[in-house]
């Protein structure tokens, strides 16, 4: 689906990546519970996982209401793993074991269309995280999932969290490319509304079991974004004549 | 050579890019030699690009000293060229010209060793640059002289040039690296010394014609760099048992 309001050529591509390019939940935890198992540890670790994802909201918006200085988001999982771990009767956990744990947020495993529809759209134009990871988690998921960035950006670049507009006007800035000209991918409609609101063009994908299987939100495009694609490969195909390297 | 004061594990590797990784000087002279022969301009290109780059230092120089705002080096080589097109009697050029001009800085090509170092070495542990260049000068770069980077570092992500402490330091701390773990990779040995000075690992390979025929500077190492290496296939095969991926 293209808004033909939007014909404009496309000279790079950003990628959202946890969630949009790795399903972030199964891979983290497939690693804890493979983990755990070796140590005799009895915890239900799916809904650990979300209970710490869950955690990131509200440490966002502490940053952005100015109540804590800057803090990366690997900075809020580590801050707020201790108390999860006590709720569930594992406090006091040494501090190599509570470094695998936060670890485990770059055990992220692509989705199955994901790596062949960036390494296509990568043959004609420059690809790039924009995630509001820290900067060493989406450098460590990009190695362990073969993610075959040009470049890394992420909001710890410009300590400010989408939907800032200074992360997307910053990316567009690193890539000397106008924002008309560089398209956002996310499966996050808040995402695209951010990236939009800057001038970016924008393509949403589902990404329905994300947060698992009971997930109620971004099953679906709600606004009108500049494509709408059912997964990565499909989005290759769209973006096809589209794209061009900047002259 | 190793100085086995400095037997540290290296989690991280960082390279200057113009002149240690790519032959900027000749990758450029020869594009724009190519260029201009379809357009019968005759001007000594060679000596223009050698004046070009004299360009630089004052530029930089200026940024450091606060007499400007920021400004990247794409900056300062847009700022310099039309007052060097003049003198070589080319006022006035179309402005898609002074563009692709502009962009010759990206036309590097790697030195013979530096592909097959890299990847030897990224291998093992992740690479990036970390270059005093822009952000969009490094991306259209390793695009295009095909530079298998985890991530692209350059001056332009903390808005100063090296040697100030703030690149190594900031290099490393979106790394997710201790300096001690990482790495600096040079061929200029005052990149060098302020690499040492925020506690990386140093190593020097010599690049003696990075400037032409009649270079006279960084001809060898001039101080105690951690290693020192004839290329970069040379400094992987020293970095091998010192390599591994953080804990």
């Amino acid at each position: 689906m293209k808004d033909e309001t939007h014909p404009r050529p496309i000279h790079a591509v950003l990628f959202d990546t946890f969630g949009t390019v790795v399903d972030w939940r199964r891979g983290m935890i497939n690693a804890i519970e493979r983990w755990a198992a070796g140590r005799d540890i009895d915890v239900d670790w799916p809904a650990f996982v979300d209970r710490w994802r869950a955690c990131e909201d509200p440490g966002k918006q502490a940053v952005r209401a100015g109540r804590t200085g800057w803090m990366t988001l690997e900075d809020i999982h580590r801050e707020t793993l201790e108390p999860l771990l006590r709720s569930v009767g594992l406090g006091g956990m040494p501090a190599a074991d509570r470094a695998w744990l936060l670890g485990a947020w770059a055990m992220g495993v692509p989705w199955p269309d994901s790596i062949p529809g960036l390494v296509s759209i990568r043959r004609r134009v420059p690809i790039a995280s924009l995630s509001n990871g820290s900067m060493s988690q989406m450098l460590r998921l990009a190695r362990a999932a073969g993610l075959p960035w040009d470049c890394v950006f992420s909001a710890e670049l410009f300590r400010e969290y989408k939907p800032a507009p200074g992360v997307y006007r910053g990316a567009c800035r690193y890539l000397g490319v106008t924002p008309e000209n560089v398209l956002l991918c996310a499966a996050h409609n808040y995402d695209l509304q951010g990236a939009k609101d800057q001038g970016l063009q924008t393509a949403f994908i589902p990404r329905p079991t994300e947060f698992g299987p009971r997930q109620t939100k971004d099953l679906g495009p709600e606004g009108e974004w500049s494509f709408v694609a059912s997964d990565l490969i499909d989005l290759a195909q769209q973006l096809g004549p589209h794209l061009g390297e900047r002259p």
